[in-house]
């Protein structure tokens, strides 16, 4: 990306083997998140030329010296930030917050091939190479995935709870289909887009909600009979849905947020008199992916629903633009 | 209180039962809080002269006559929140957002009589008249002792961990023996006040922490190999201590506040990649009532320790000014 708006898909030297912990993947697919868009709208300030991407499936195609776990020719699947996996942190499961946490992908991973480090630490492999259709599937566990999931781990989502989801992009969609999963009874997705709202509803939405902001907050509760939703989980990362997530939270229950904050403040006051729990961040995906590769295995669940549009990497400049205009939930970048 | 720094004394109407749901207690004893202060300092204003006190534990002396859970002559122990303990707010137990939520001592709890609404669902009876040495313990649990508490309990303090407390006023000194009454191992009492850290360590603080802001993070960080803290109890209530409590947490770890925030305000981002769980508000006293006054009354916990200062209420003046210049941790009242 060259500046907000200007998305090129140029040459650029061939990763390599940097540190004996390092692979090199070859990807099947990549794609466009939705956080890509801040820095595309002009909203995330950038230095100059930055490779994009940070979603990634693909062939390992050489390993470091010290990477002991995978083989040349696994199928792996990582996270967008690497980590080793080892430290106490890991061990508790945030490793996105490793002791030595690095960008998986600084190179860009809406590429052909991308240097991974910390192999060891932030790759999954799948249990055998997996079919084309598949693919997609496996590409959005990387991320979008991994983090509805967390959005609702983090939003404490139980058998028998009502969740409510804030933001219909693929990560709140996703986080409908994680809240099935974990035995959620009532789930109400807030949604004005038809396309989304109906996506919502084959991942498991019970309930649709249009409005937004106070009235928004206004329908959670009287969906609730006055008390708001058990847990919310919020996928957008703007103060006005943070407020949204929080207020319609029953007091005491939880709030997950995993949309990237942009002039996000939080007042103290109103926060404590909320009676809120909040949690959130960037999303473990690595914590979750074994689980999440089984479950895409299994065919259980098809994340990659979220792809409902797909372009040559070539023309990943018009990928960003469907999705800018929201005439693309999420886009898959196809690779020949 | 007639303004910053001016307290009075002065006679006021009885109170009398105006509902059928209300209990007139006489007090045994009464306290001044630390969040007193704020409007003592005029931190927080104040619209005219205004009843204070909010702590209260005494004798009821007259029931209304929808009240069926109590009588004349039980000695009593309250919240500072009236609640109705049977929504589904309450029945959550966070009783300090229930739906029929309003100040227990809107008359004022430094006084010698009160009137508290909804008592049914507000008082909890002691097993019999307590000893004239048992009342400062009472009294503590009517919110100091009851909001450590909730600080311990919303930072997820759990056998084993470790602690970190920020705040050396008299909640923060019961968060530290809440913290050892849940099981905790290590327990971080940040202070740089002898009398208080004395107290700390009686009330089972493991190690004393004299830094503040990022030094006393940089400190926690040291004492926990690094990764911070698994639980933090914020019981301050500024900016400054937010920030300190939040980054001293572990990533993933939980943070709880019960200090009532003043001028305090998260920017989304930074609390983002904290991945603090924060957790606080009005701590829910009467859910813990019944196990606080069992602790008190085996003589388990001496919470009433905290209180360094007794004054006959017709000097509660001087009482203020003892807390204020910080002589005092926290004051009791006496009645006569």
């Amino acid at each position: 990306m060259h500046g907000p708006g200007d998305v090129r898909v140029e040459e650029r030297p061939e990763p390599t083997i940097e540190k004996p912990t390092d692979a090199i993947i070859r990807l099947a697919a990549s794609c466009i998140c939705g956080s890509d868009l801040w820095s595309y709208r002009g909203i995330e300030q950038q230095n100059g030329p930055t490779p994009m991407g940070h979603e990634y499936a693909g062939v390992v195609e050489a390993i470091g010296s010290a990477v002991t776990s995978l083989s040349v020719g696994d199928f792996v699947v990582g996270s967008f930030f690497a980590s080793d996996n080892t430290c106490s942190i890991c061990r508790s499961g945030y490793q996105t917050s490793c002791h030595h946490r690095e960008p998986a992908a600084a190179g860009g991973a809406q590429a052909e091939r991308m240097r991974v480090p910390l192999a060891d630490g932030t790759l999954v492999a799948t249990p055998a190479m997996p079919e084309a259709a598949m693919i997609p599937h496996l590409l959005a566990a990387s991320d979008v995935l991994g983090t509805g999931w967390f959005g609702a781990v983090a939003a404490d989502v139980r058998p028998g709870g009502t969740v409510a989801v804030v933001g219909d992009g693929a990560v709140g969609l996703l986080g409908v289909l994680a809240a099935r999963e974990l035995g959620a009874e009532r789930i109400i997705a807030m949604s004005r887009h038809a396309a989304r709202q109906e996506l919502a509803l084959e991942f498991g939405a019970t309930h649709i909600v249009t409005e937004r902001g106070d009235a928004g907050v206004e329908a959670i509760r009287k969906l609730t009979g006055g008390d708001g939703a058990d847990s919310v989980i919020e996928a957008v990362g703007t103060h006005e849905s943070m407020w949204q997530a929080i207020h319609a939270t029953k007091p005491g229950g939880h709030m997950g947020y995993v949309g990237v904050p942009h002039g996000v403040s939080l007042d103290g006051v109103e926060l404590f008199f909320s009676h809120t729990r909040i949690h959130g961040g960037p999303a473990p995906v690595r914590r979750f992916l074994p689980e999440l590769i089984e479950r895409i295995w299994s065919g259980r669940i098809a994340p990659g629903r979220v792809f409902d549009l797909e372009v040559p990497l070539a023309d990943a400049a018009e990928g960003y633009r469907a999705m800018d205009e929201r005439r693309a939930i999420k886009t898959l970048l196809t690779l020949s």
